[in-house]
């Protein structure tokens, strides 16, 4: 051993954090090895002491509070698995990076907000700030971003982001359900939440696009900046008619750079099914990053659950006992540029339409003049249906700003001839 | 900047050493933003002076001798991309560790031949030792592997490490030619080498694999104990027949670690074709780690190419610019333990196996009596054909040891119905 025992605290006993007690106990010497020091969680908090949690803490020094925690100087590491963007994760952050001790973190609600913010106070008191485990999981995707790929710059990155999302969209087209049923599968099987907002919302996606986006391209985070869409009007027809065209649809976080600045969006695309991101099935999580010397790299796994979440946590602890103190964002806080943002309407994308049409003369004539008008080409069209039943027309179009995509629906959607509300999804190239 | 300027020595000025030129010449502001501190190329050598490489050299120090160049105390790191495992590469490498400077290599042979020693060296002096470009080109493998996956303990690695294995096999997929034919197109386009050997052969991929090993498993590089086969007999009714029953054939190789040691093999395996490797197309690399805590991750990307390969190069220098020393191996070089081997013949698979048969009566009855006489089952059985042409009889087996499955195939060829020599695959699973 060439160092002194790296002493760790944990704020927050849930399954994560119970997951790294497990991990560093079970393992002290193969991470000893590894990290050329000792490394011993020496001090733990949690709201109720008396729950079994399966792992022994008696050796641990308690704390209640995790600010209390945080200050203790005997602590050369905090890790915080309490969540929240603010509240007591927020004030353990403060706490420990003010006394200048390394802090880990699973947060992404907290990074997203205020990561710049801590990174900067790290960098002032000379500590560590790291949050592999707050995007894609157990997938060393920040790694490979932020040190992997540091020779590159990136003009694209994209991925499945939410393991809810891809599970019931997947789900959906193995059994042709709808989406609510699927939803409700999910949230028995304990893959989605009561509350599944933040999941099928696009929200905890979005999150996590606007950490890898300021990683990737040198800026501060920019939630606000997400365009956001969920999986929620997403049908069972639609999956299976997306298969049909070689595709397949996933909620995809995307973030692009051009010479103007940034493009952040999250929504269901269709994505080419022979792809990386085409063919994740069921929870699992996977990253793409273009760059400019590397080309195009992906990055496969679990993006939740106990044992990946961990497992990340307790890389970026291996990291710290090594001495690998990178900045956070890959540049010091104060080089991160603000977030130019562009708007996803100038953005032309391919785009995958659904029209239930009253079958009749000139009916598609129609609908073809209302995409001339607004100069969107179209690249396929196919009718499915008899009369007297209403015809489903799909359309493939060529590449089409975002904008002028829309302004075509609008115009469709008004004519006698369309029964329903068009649906329409952009078509996200691997 | 936080540093002083990185000085960097690069030997060996390929289209590799030329390309970490132009990453590290054009972006100068970028690189020293990431990194904390200036980066420069002060200095680097190659056998023709004169020759026209696209890039100035004029400011920087010329060495015609690259040992010459490593003795040099001006420079912090010497980047060796000469190639071969020994020769002046070599010498590179022992007077750079030598003399206590931080050492990039791109050269696999060297590693899987000397890296233990080469580490220890390294790290007598306080050096850094990094390999990044070594294996799987740009993919930041190594990384994910050290660094992503510290805390974990691997059971199997395995991957597609070999660009021109993956785009002739692709290939013979997609045009149904022979394997001659779609190797010699290789050759023209700049995929295969005139002396494709080192590819086609299974040594290339061995050499990488025998470093990941290493690495996951904590030994020392064992190449002599790599069971290498290549993918010169696969034959393109093979590819299809596989396609047919769901999977693809990949050149891939594999590390297994039980309680009793490792097993390594590099062979043409049957992968899931919707799977990770069974979806990769062309010269593209993937490898797929699986860990205790982590579950499987993957990694996918380009394997070789200059821009890949310098990317790798460069985010060793990044890396070692920001103070990133860990150990090349994960661990200390002295911790390495042996490599116990344990022979691919106890590993049991599922077997794909093609018989070519004079269709007469009794013939299947006595196929099938030498696989239940060796104790391997049958998953699968067809035929295809009509007489009087010969029946071409595909089996899929239940898991079978190796062993077993060679004894079996032995008398099955031993058979008078047998027409031609058996054709068995290793089925890999996802």
């Amino acid at each position: 051993m060439s160092g002194e025992v790296l002493r760790i605290g944990v704020a927050g006993l849930g399954t994560v954090g119970g997951g790294v007690l497990k991990i560093v106990t079970e393992n002290r010497e193969k991470l000893a090895t590894r990290a050329g020091r000792a490394i011993e969680i020496t001090a733990v908090s949690a709201r109720d002491r008396n729950k079994d949690r399966g792992v022994d803490v008696s050796t641990m020094r308690w704390f209640d509070d995790p600010v209390a925690l945080a200050r203790d100087p005997d602590l050369d590491v905090v890790v915080e698995v309490i969540g929240g963007p603010d509240g007591p994760a927020k004030a353990t952050a403060d706490a420990a990076l003010g006394r200048g001790a390394h802090f880990i973190t699973a947060n992404k609600a907290m990074m997203a907000q205020y990561g710049p913010q801590l990174a900067a106070m790290a960098e002032d008191r000379g500590a560590a700030l790291r949050m592999e485990a707050a995007v894609a999981g157990g997938i060393p995707a920040i790694k490979a971003l932020v040190e992997g790929l540091a020779a590159n710059s990136l003009h694209r990155i994209y991925g499945v982001l939410n393991g809810t999302c891809n599970f019931i969209l997947t789900e959906m087209e193995r059994t042709g359900r709808s989406y609510s049923e699927t939803l409700a599968e999910a949230q028995e099987r304990g893959y989605a939440e009561a509350d599944s907002t933040a999941d099928v919302g696009g929200f905890d996606t979005a999150q996590k696009l606007c950490i890898l986006a300021s990683l990737a391209f040198g800026t501060m985070c920019d939630y606000d900046g997400v365009s956001i869409e969920g999986i929620e009007r997403i049908e069972a027809m639609d999956i299976q008619f997306a298969r049909d065209l070689g595709y397949r649809v996933k909620l995809i976080g995307v973030a692009k750079t051009t010479d103007n600045g940034v493009t952040q969006w999250v929504s269901p695309c269709l994505t080419p099914a022979n792809s990386v991101i085409g063919g994740l099935e069921s929870v699992t999580n996977a990253v793409v990053f273009d760059g400019d010397f590397i080309g195009q790299t992906a990055y496969v796994g679990p993006g939740a659950g106990t044992g990946p979440t961990a497992s990340a946590i307790v890389a970026d602890i291996i990291d710290i006992a090594r001495g690998n103190h990178r900045p956070c964002f890959g540049v010091s806080a104060s080089q991160l540029a603000p977030m130019r943002r562009v708007s996803l309407d100038a953005l032309p994308a391919r785009y995958y339409i659904r029209l239930s049409v009253n079958d009749q003369p000139g009916a598609l004539a129609r609908i073809a003049g209302c995409l001339g008008d607004d100069g969107v080409s179209i690249d396929q069209m196919r009718q499915h249906g008899r009369r007297p039943e209403p015809a489903t027309v799909l359309i493939v179009t060529h590449e089409a700003p975002d904008g002028a995509v829309r302004a075509t629906l609008e115009a469709i959607s008004r004519l006698d001839v369309c029964l329903a509300e068009p649906v329409a999804l952009r078509i996200e190239s691997a």
